[in-house]
């Protein structure tokens, strides 16, 4: 198994451990969906980037191109589920994005969301899910930032800007980490947004502070356990015009790779979606760039591409069922092991097979420790080797 | 969560545990192939069965239809793999039979396989694997059949069979295990078959005895732990072509479902897809079948729907803190747990949803509670509650 899927398998079984410790179950859903439900939240746009086909009945279908889709034609099809719903769903979702040979841009993609709640506690218990998340991950820094689109849109308000162009205002002061503040005042210059007005907008954010509901969320999160990594940071304002209340994202110090997690409440998207109109709040996690900061900080760096921790070898044809039944006895103990598939194969060769698996234990049994009833363990990383009798065999890998 | 859900996650949880106590490894690939190399297993005639279409950048790709193709292309591309390779595989296919309103036949496949060793070792180790899976699910009763494709061609020569006829032969004698003998000797007289020549047949099979190289599977799979639930039985036959030494299946006493696992050894088949020329060995475990056995025979009365094994229920607004106080402490020592996340609805409600999504346990802190630094704990399955101090909470639920 490649290190890169190793990475992936981990940090999915972290993350999975993370969201049921607070009651969020696994959804799956089928990778089709029909068109009509494709589009409904993107549109036409978003066509082009999905694989829509007619399936051999002559349906108009498509590959799944996001978890919210399905996430609002579950809670439809099963009106009777327990409110509030707490799901989590890691599935590939598919974007034709500059098809390259060999690769189909299928993404795994990882949501968890509350559905049926307006309480803070539940914004609250998603930005606890994403630091613990982050926390089980071995990352250290880190912030969450948090913000409201209320603020923004008092802002909005308070510098004179008309209604209609709230959003688009809001999704210039979005591209603030990526551009520098002059650029973005130019931008909404180009907008029609007088000087003062821009002026005012920067201001306002500036002296911003979090609303009732968000003060709630933040409170609730530090009784969550979450202290110094969340930060409320009125500038935040991700671009999607569905978010209704908190918005949170989560972004790393090192390396310099943008979010790697997004969210926010969205009280009317499940009924845009066909959905009920249900309130929900919920977070992206970017399994990719997550993993990629895993592999790029090396953070863990013992991670086994191979489930097997020990190979045991098998020194001739007359020893193999020694071989066997030594592995069985480690295998009995709860640990993954691995009897080399030949008996007619060199030492060396085996031995050349378990460094390259990056097996890190091998155990030898030649006629001498057949006789003695013992056999030889050794540690592919340190390149030691100790004589071991077999009834100690798995206490002795166990606390190596 | 719905039942079914659940049952499916428990199995492929431990079938992954099972799989790589035996040292194999997960491999994932993605929905789509070409179609070519779709086709290339099953021929034209599989063709109206499979998701076919052209990608957006207009290359003709279908969704995949098994999990060999995959692995086939996964081999010829990483020529490197340490050999012998050990994979599992566990993802969804699509077969498009009988569509119907809302199902697009997405199922799951679940292969484990070793290729690149031509050793005896490697199909008892999939036994094994068979029979540790098998038990790591709770069945008792079943039997694991085992032939090969030699001790079937040798009966179809002594018998006179021209070899062209053979495995037209063997796939009616496959369908023993649904039809009468007498049926199925009709049907091989309808395929030109003398009398004689399928009395002799039928003769022979009952006095086969396994050849050489089943004779070293079987004793090897003893070896490894699997005894009176291995059989020789010489009218196997699994009527597919690809098999080339032993062919193994596993069966449940109850319910009458057919089998739930089924493979053999197929050394010349990867090559055919396009893969290396390399020997290999595997089976298929009937996810679906094993899921409908549990269900049926009722194995795991007690798994959860949810993750969830606490749910903190919230007395008061005032009181909010103090349920999200206990329900981290709780969680902190390793036990799944919600809050309710609404303060203001009734105990009563909060306890149905517990009890409607099978939640175990509930946490209730009222005003004298929380004075005293208690909380009543109650088994919604025997309906007991006790009051319990908080610094013993964690152990009191682990050990109910």
């Amino acid at each position: 198994m490649p290190q890169k899927m190793a990475i992936r398998n981990e940090a999915i079984k972290r993350l999975r451990g993370v969201f049921e410790k607070y009651g969020f179950e696994e959804l799956q859903t089928p990778s089709l969906e029909y068109r009509e439900a494709l589009l409904g939240k993107y549109g036409e746009e978003a066509e082009k980037l999905m694989y829509l086909f007619k399936d051999p009945g002559g349906r108009d279908v498509g590959l799944k191109y996001d978890l919210t889709v399905p996430l609002a034609r579950v809670a439809a099809s099963y009106p009777d589920l327990p409110k509030p719903f707490k799901r989590y769903q890691i599935q590939p979702v598919w974007r034709a994005e500059k098809p390259q040979k060999g690769r189909y841009r299928e993404i795994y993609q990882c949501d968890i969301d509350t559905i049926g709640s307006s309480s803070p506690l539940s914004d609250a218990e998603i930005i606890a899910v994403i630091n613990d998340s982050l926390e089980a991950l071995g990352f250290t820094n880190y912030k969450i930032r948090i913000n409201s689109r209320s603020v923004l849109f008092s802002t909005m308000e308070k510098s004179g800007i008309l209604e209609k162009m709230w959003l688009s205002a809001i999704q210039s002061i979005d591209k603030l980490d990526k551009k520098n503040q002059e650029e973005i005042e130019k931008e909404l210059a180009n907008k029609g947004l007088e000087t003062e007005q821009i002026r005012d907008i920067f201001d306002f954010l500036k002296k911003a502070t979090p609303d009732e509901f968000l003060s709630k969320v933040i409170d609730l999160a530090k009784d969550l356990g979450v202290k110094e990594n969340l930060v409320f940071d009125p500038i935040l304002s991700r671009g999607l015009d569905y978010y209704t209340g908190p918005i949170f994202e989560s972004v790393v110090g090192e390396p310099k790779i943008g979010s790697v997690t997004g969210g926010g409440r969205y009280d009317k998207l499940l009924k845009t979606l066909g959905g009920p109109d249900l309130p929900a709040t919920g977070t992206t996690v970017g399994l990719d760039r997550v993993c990629d900061v895993i592999e790029e900080l090396n953070l863990w760096p013992d991670i086994n591409p191979t489930p097997t921790k020990v190979l045991v070898t098998v020194f001739s044809p007359e020893l193999l069922v020694q071989s066997i039944e030594v592995a069985k006895t480690i295998r009995d103990g709860g640990i993954n092991t691995e009897t080399y598939p030949d008996e007619n194969t060199k030492l060396d060769k085996q031995l050349k097979y378990a460094d390259k698996k990056g097996i890190p234990f091998v155990v030898i049994i030649g006629p001498e420790e057949a006789r003695k009833n013992i056999v030889v363990l050794k540690n592919l990383g340190t390149k030691k080797q100790i004589s071991v009798n077999i009834n100690q065999l798995v206490s002795q890998i166990s606390n190596y």
